[in-house]
């Protein structure tokens, strides 16, 4: 099968009469025509196989997880998704592994509106590079896009968080899958189900990002840690934080980790340890960290539950510089937890 | 060099006051705000070591020609660039190969007015996707993309060229030069050297494909290989053509193919078929085939001579459907010559 019959039939569909996709799939360029009075928000990830995704994984969750990085950059910009790009680069053309994985993307794409409309296939060591493009509106020539540089000093931080049938999903899940694919801890096969779905299939925050729009003053989403991506909009807004660390235990959120059998030698230290790292730096999550003024705490409310989600309030801005941590009893903590950075 | 600070150090420049570029690198989308009363064309490729380019490459070259081939598609479509994405997965952090890198996509990036507004790097097998947007304007509600649909029955057939210090360049000699180093044939040096640079470090077309909105009726780059990309046009436009393959002997552009060596067994028949393959096959040299009523063919003139090009004019549109080649002679020529497939 060769590059043309493949887009084809795993990628080509019939086209959609959107608003804004004018042209897709098959020319030199694909056309947008953006809506009068807004801005196009632009973000780009690559995938690469042993690094971002392990080879065991179900295609059809990776091309689910593939689209979901991007969506969740839109979302982190209040953002309404309408179009992507896809490169795949693939050792050879595996028809049962294309069949799932565009399954599993158009599954996503459908879910959010946002069409297909370019790309490129290639063969090459197994690589996925999306492109994603939202909306996002002008009001009296205010851009209404939640950006990283927003936070003011006096602002609660939150993070988002769900609660579902298969239990609470908030920041530390995915890390907790790795780790355990990694023999590194032990879980009891119910939490290790969650969490491997929370790795592999993530959900974009996209409904909260577009709530929260006129209610947060920034956003980031945490793909590499939560006090990482925190520490971002910190610099970017020029202000510094407070975080408390007694939320994910109140939430439950670490519940699961606290299951986890650390392989080794186990202590009660390493496992409480653990539970902090997973949830303060785990990353890979595409939950929100985001930042709002305190007068606005029942819109922040309203802004999750219509978005089916939790917001966590986790601390506040100040105006020193850095991040400090207080444990449950209000104690310091040492901030050691290091961000993920995908050359160390 | 952590993945921060390797994008602050080669990929990160001061903003510049582009009228476009509302948000560049930095937060978790870009920002861009199109013109009123255009339409975005926006192209994605990628490029895998080994596949599209050889690891003994310049990475100088390497910079320029990834974004080269993406600007050609904009080029195609008679997009005015204005801003682009980067993913990049790289063995290492190589800071000369970075640096080397960074300062032929930004030549290049600088020489065309288009901004780099974002991307991702990572480690992995070197992998570069690219993806840009550029803008066409919609006049009377009637959008200017050239698309490679709207070939006309009598319309004239065109490839670009151009008449340079170092030689006339045109379809056939990236092909030339990629033989030349798979060791198929030999080249005098001035020859190779003139045809490696068409290879590693080719002129995308945009001045053409603006000149040529409103003249042109359809367009397409000669990525794949000249009869192969044709054939896109022809099945886009429910039409086929009549090409004659005197035109490049007659302007010159055979002339290093003819210089070539056949290694192994030489024969007049291998030099003479070999030419052909080139220029009708070879694929990779970016030039733009288009079609354009006979009506225009002082502005297709015209056009060319502004954006400092040559518009060969090779043949003609006609109802019967597929691709008739036709030798010096007027006689029919039997159309063997594939065209290039990323997975053949």
């Amino acid at each position: 099968m060769g590059e043309f019959d493949l887009i084809e039939r795993y990628f080509k569909r019939p086209a959609r009469s959107g608003a804004h996709v004018v042209l897709g799939i098959g020319d030199d360029c694909a056309l947008l025509a953006p809506a009068l009075g807004t801005q196009m928000a632009i973000s780009s990830d690559m995938l690469v196989e042993g690094r971002h995704f392990l080879p065991t994984v179900h295609p059809a969750r990776l091309g689910h997880k593939a689209l979901a990085v991007n969506l969740s950059d839109l979302a982190a910009c209040g953002a309404r998704p309408l179009a992507f790009t896809l490169a795949l680069a693939m050792p050879a053309v595996d028809q049962a592994w294309l069949g799932a994985f565009s399954r599993g993307l158009f599954a996503l794409a459908d879910a959010q509106g946002c069409e297909l409309i370019g790309g490129d296939t290639t063969r090459g060591p197994l690589t996925i590079c999306i492109t994603v493009f939202g909306e996002v509106p002008v009001v009296d020539g205010h851009s209404q896009a939640l950006l990283r540089s927003g936070a003011r000093i006096g602002d609660d931080v939150y993070v988002s968080a769900a609660d579902t049938p298969l239990g609470i999903e908030g920041p530390g899940d995915a890390r907790l899958a790795l780790e355990a694919f990694r023999g590194h801890l032990s879980l009891p096969q119910q939490v290790l189900e969650r969490v491997r779905l929370r790795m592999e299939a993530p959900t974009p925050r996209v409904a909260l990002g577009l709530a929260l729009r006129g209610i947060a003053t920034s956003a980031v989403d945490v793909s590499d840690g939560l006090l990482g991506d925190l520490g971002h909009v910190l610099q970017s807004s020029g202000v510094g934080a407070t975080i408390r660390t007694d939320w994910f235990a109140a939430n439950l959120i670490a519940g699961d980790a606290q299951s986890a059998q650390v392989n080794g030698a186990f202590s009660f230290e390493k496992a409480e340890k653990l539970v902090l790292q997973m949830v303060l730096a785990g990353g890979d999550d595409y939950e929100l960290a985001f930042t709002a003024p305190p007068a606005l705490r029942d819109e922040v409310q309203a802004a999750a539950a219509q978005s089916g989600t939790l917001a966590l309030r986790i601390g506040q801005i100040d105006a020193d510089p850095g991040l400090r941590l207080l444990d449950a009893a209000g104690l310091s903590l040492p901030n050691h937890f290091g961000s993920f950075d995908h050359f160390a």
